[in-house]
């Protein structure tokens, strides 16, 4: 006597650990919804793909993992990706996430050296003259940056040449911004943030400021150095198979909040930096480049609050969007999704 | 008086951080070989990154990361990615490395879930009549399985419904395959792998054996039954959110290795099971679809060595190609990489 494997109850065919795992609420998806996924070569597998994803209920998901999907399959079949080459991803991705940590993200720093950040940022934030650029974050951003008077130092004596920043925050007409909040934070002479340190007990070269009720801010700051990005980890390897650098220029970060206007998110640059054209996560515009002068006059420094010997100055103004413009430009920028889902 | 700020002597202008990373092998590039990366756009950030990794030595991993870059951000545009999008991509892929452990790849069920790792394996392992269809690996495979002798059985008693496995391993001209060596595993009756039961302490439903001279090979085991891929982390997360079931059909594990002969890595499924036409990770051929029979006499079950009860009969010859003729087709399959290189 014999009978076909599966002819029995049907508890029997799905067993245990699939009726526990919908139970703990796994979809139970009618299975006459699907496509037959079987047989799945190089040419049938992606629609097959697509289809079993069809089922989600968020249109604008679905759509991205419809791109995603195509586009991860066909860089497949257009390099005709090896067994050890996608090991080798496997691995790669892995570490990734394994070296990530509360004050380090690799994954990040993987999506800037590709110049995916500085893609998303640029079509999230389109320029829109006379409004200032916006840049990359960075990975180095903190919260516990100090409250600061206007003309106070963000960083403490001997971590660099001085630096004097003031100017305005306006917005597109050229009307101050009262009472906008910026976060500004630098790396230190040696090129390293603070919490590149070990042992830090307070932030340094970071500060929280807000403009005067005619936008005006100033600070003292230092003028920061090129660096290397953590080339430590998985991503440093990748760079290095690439032979490529792992140089940032000179910048200094800025953002600045208020309600009413959208987050600016940016940083300044300084002319004549040699990695001003190599940037390694793609992050310089050239309307951010700035020259500051050397003021070698101490009784102007002393006056400023520097202890002593001359200081950089650098002005600066800074124009803002209205969330309501931004908004707008926004809409037109990633106009291609929403045409797409009409 | 005032100097431009960077108008120093150039160990200052790049500073300590830099300097000792290239002490310690950063990649230093002659800065004049790479373009100007600077106001990257949505336009023009594709061809820069492209350009910055054209200093690539290896031919080979120039050609897939311009592929690779060039999907990424063609995938980015297309969506018109979002800040808050890109942030969520980057949480997401960091839990998924965090949760990999010696145990759990949950990166390789990323991989499988997008049908990525059923892609690479077709295109690496092309299907050649009369050679045995392979398919997906999974995350289960473990190098502790027990040696065993002809007829003996991979699984411990109690397990699930017995299952006598025999038949032949030949080559495509049908000559047996002696001494071939076999690794078998599977899931017991509850859908679990023994890694998935807290405190293992050594294989069970797993087996090591080798083809007689005949190529001839058999051994008992059970019936393996349909499980839940591990649906607790990250990838269970995206899963439900795409309203995936998150099944896979019952199947048992096989793979062939022999000197002279390409590794065949392949599974058996069973006819009639639920899962067969929507497998999660879309491993299954018609091909690898057998039909036991249920066996109930009881003297023919004892004497194949099982306790009591029927059992079932599975007889199933695998097919290997040589190394030369595996290395041939995949040369023919992976064609488009060769003559990219051309």
């Amino acid at each position: 006597m014999s009978l076909s494997a599966h002819e029995t109850d049907s508890t029997k065919k799905v067993g245990k650990a699939v009726l526990e795992a919908i139970k703990a609420g796994a979809p139970n998806i009618d299975l006459s919804l699907l496509p037959d996924l079987v047989d799945m070569s190089p040419a049938s597998i992606t629609e097959n793909v697509h289809a079993i994803n069809s089922l989600c209920p968020d249109p604008r998901q679905k759509f991205v993992f419809e791109k995603l999907v195509t586009h991860l399959h066909d860089f497949a079949r257009e390099v005709s990706l090896t067994t050890e080459e996608w090991m080798s991803a496997i691995h790669f991705l892995t570490a990734t996430g394994k070296i990530c940590s509360d004050i380090r993200q690799e994954f990040i720093l993987l999506s800037d050296i590709f110049g995916l950040s500085a893609l998303v940022d640029s079509m999230n934030h389109p320029v829109v003259a006379p409004a200032t650029e916006g840049t990359v974050l960075g990975p180095f951003f903190t919260e516990d940056a100090k409250e600061l008077e206007a003309g106070q130092s963000i960083a403490s004596e001997g971590k660099g040449e001085y630096m004097w920043c003031e100017g305005r925050i306006l917005d597109i007409e050229g009307n101050p911004v009262a009472n906008c909040k910026i976060e500004t934070w630098e790396t230190d002479d040696e090129g390293l943030y603070d919490t590149q340190y070990e042992g830090r007990t307070e932030a340094d070269c970071r500060g929280r400021l807000t403009s005067d009720e005619n936008g005006y801010y100033s600070y003292r700051a230092i003028l920061p150095t090129p660096y290397p990005i953590p080339n430590d980890g998985p991503v440093g390897g990748l760079l290095k198979s690439l032979n490529r650098h792992v140089f940032r220029p000179a910048h200094l970060h800025m953002m600045f909040y208020r309600d009413g206007y959208e987050t600016l998110i940016t940083a300044l640059y300084f002319k004549g930096d040699p990695y001003l054209k190599s940037d390694a996560v793609f992050g310089v515009k050239t309307s951010l480049i700035v020259d500051p002068q050397l003021i070698t006059d101490e009784s102007k420094s002393r006056a400023l609050g520097f202890k002593n010997g001359p200081y950089w100055h650098l002005e600066k103004d800074y124009v803002l969007l209205t969330s309501a413009q931004a908004e707008e430009q926004k809409r037109k920028s990633l106009a291609h999704y929403y045409s797409s889902l009409q």
